[in-house]
């Protein structure tokens, strides 16, 4: 997409650690058009799928998932990081590696809203590694609902992510595609 | 606003504590049709303020404030509730208590994306005890900034928000509020 990758070149900044930091667009920073748009065109690509609800992880992944809910015309869940108190007692819970963290974070959903007859669409802002992707499937098939796509906005095809989730056999769309990039210059696929 | 009502009304379940559990539409599943006409409506109200940024708190205050920013074709900017290393050494930072986690809460917001001269609408899903927004109200004249105006979804006007906010004399918005409630029983205002 001409117009996330053009963002992405003209305010992206490449950190060290391989960070790629985004914070004025999607971040901490949001730019809602920009969102709309890439939702939509998420929302296109996964249309004949039949996903009943769209998944993702707070907190970046909110804004995104969200667009792509709203173009879809179903619910978006967002796996939740700490457990609040409105919470059932028993949740779903795995494990994933924070990349902006340092850490091992939890992603937790309430089997309030997943359920084993849905069809879910997971959306990230990232794929680099998979990490956090992978633990949105294990809990959506700790559900027992079926992931039916993934999509992401930014994909780092040089971190393994793609490689990681192809034993999956799912479709898998991103927005953009980063194929190198250093502290000077970034460096996109088709 | 009716269609918001009627959504607490049948979906809303009141815990004990004083909390409105709105899990199922606004805080871990969202209803981004809900979102999208809460946000046009707030933008309709606000549109003549001259608004260049929205603002708002991770984690539930994202979608209402997104769909807002969205009609209004500004910004929107999140206060972390953990400082992210793609943050800058120097931030602002305020605490405020937290109503569902029991406990204080840090909100940080880079100067990068928070100028003087900026004019600020801040949005949040609830509106209750006004520490939260008040917060942000400190995060954005920590930045030098204009605040213009205040949104929420969601008022419990039993909880003083209003009166804690109106020493500020701006204007405050919500979409529907909450007179009483028990656990039986939850009571709209006009």
């Amino acid at each position: 997409m001409k117009e996330l990758e053009d963002r992405i070149r003209r305010d992206g900044q490449v950190l060290s650690g391989g960070i790629l930091k985004v914070d004025s667009f999607v971040n901490h920073q949001v730019d809602p058009a920009l969102m709309d748009k890439c939702g939509q065109e998420l929302a296109r690509r996964f249309a004949a799928l039949g996903a009943t609800k769209v998944l993702t992880a707070e907190i970046s992944g909110i804004a995104p998932a969200l667009t792509t809910a709203l173009h879809l015309g179903i619910p978006v869940v967002y796996a939740r990081k700490t457990k609040p108190i409105t919470m059932p007692d028993q949740v779903y819970l795995t494990l994933a590696p924070s990349h902006t963290k340092g850490r091992m974070v939890e992603l937790i959903i309430s089997p309030e809203y997943l359920g084993h007859t849905e069809k879910v669409l997971i959306i990230d802002d990232f794929l680099a590694s998979g990490a956090t992707i992978l633990g949105l499937v294990r809990l959506a098939q700790a559900a027992g609902a079926q992931v039916v796509g993934i999509g992401a906005l930014i994909e780092k095809t040089f971190e393994g992510g793609r490689e990681a989730l192809m034993p999956l056999g799912l479709p898998v769309e991103s927005r953009t595609s980063i194929i190198g990039m250093n502290e000077h210059q970034i460096t996109f696929g088709d």
